[in-house]
């Protein structure tokens, strides 16, 4: 007997200010990236089986996520509603569960804790960085770890998606 | 008679982790930036008449930067050693004073208060930015600052340092 073992990838996708900042506020939902950004995540999704967002994401991009395979991270109890499933990573193996819905690559879309989450779980394989160019001083970062390391990537590409100047880089983890 | 206006040139010189982190702690002293990266800040330093940076930045520099022009943001009261120029912002004119010494291009060179600083007073015309392939997850972060704004740059060129892939961007201010 053949067993197939699947190796599922998970690549997360991230916008950021040239200071590393991913939004104004954790509540905000005032888009502020470009049209080329935007373009280049929802042709990107095609290629993914699921994404996973944590809570405030989640409500920031409720509309955008209900059409897909969405895994909510959060601290209410286990429950499904159409394609978007609650999952509390504290009680139950994410990596279990996507290996029993046999999803081959996932995309982590944030925010920073739970891009955080999978970098210290060494699940991070792939990172999509888009750089607008602002400068923004303050508001989220883009991880929100409690210890500082030094977490090597590799970088892949990168490609400038507009006149403004507006860069996508691709890394992936490890040399 | 003729009058000569100098427009002095300010420029941020800057190395971050991909999550926009530009050291571990404050006090840090760890080099943990390219060979590349220092090569081109020395190379790039050359240019300059004098650079600009906060206390932190000049106790863990002192020796590097002693042998050049030296400007130290501190609250300490107005006293010069050498090439160094201890400088408080809040009791006199910084502008003022490079205006008198005819410093036609000078860097800063961090921390996150100090490039506030010249970005919020409008002086930050360039800014090179060099992203080394890392996530920190935690530490200092590029800009400090008090609130929430999208100051727009444009991207001038982005280059390739090494083949790890540290990257080196350079923005001007504004469209």
């Amino acid at each position: 007997m053949e067993i197939k073992v699947i190796k599922t990838k998970f690549v997360g996708i991230v916008a950021t200010s040239i200071d590393g900042r991913i939004s104004q506020s954790k509540q905000s939902s005032l888009p502020w990236t470009s049209k080329e950004d935007w373009n280049f995540l929802q042709k990107t999704l095609q290629d993914f089986d699921a994404v996973i967002v944590g809570h405030n994401t989640y409500k920031v991009a409720e509309k955008n996520l209900k059409k897909r395979n969405t895994i909510v991270f959060s601290s209410q109890k286990h429950l499904s509603r159409g394609t978007v499933k609650f999952f509390n990573p504290k009680q139950a193996d994410i990596k279990l569960y996507i290996k029993e819905k046999r999803y081959k690559k996932v995309a982590i879309l944030g925010g920073p804790k739970v891009y955080n989450f999978f970098l210290e779980n060494k699940m991070l394989d792939q990172l999509f960085v888009t750089i607008e160019p602002y400068v923004f001083t303050t508001g989220v970062p883009m991880f929100t770890g409690d210890k500082f390391s030094k977490h090597k990537f590799t970088l892949l590409f990168v490609k400038k998606l507009n006149k403004n100047g507006t860069l996508l880089l691709k890394y992936k983890y490890g040399n």
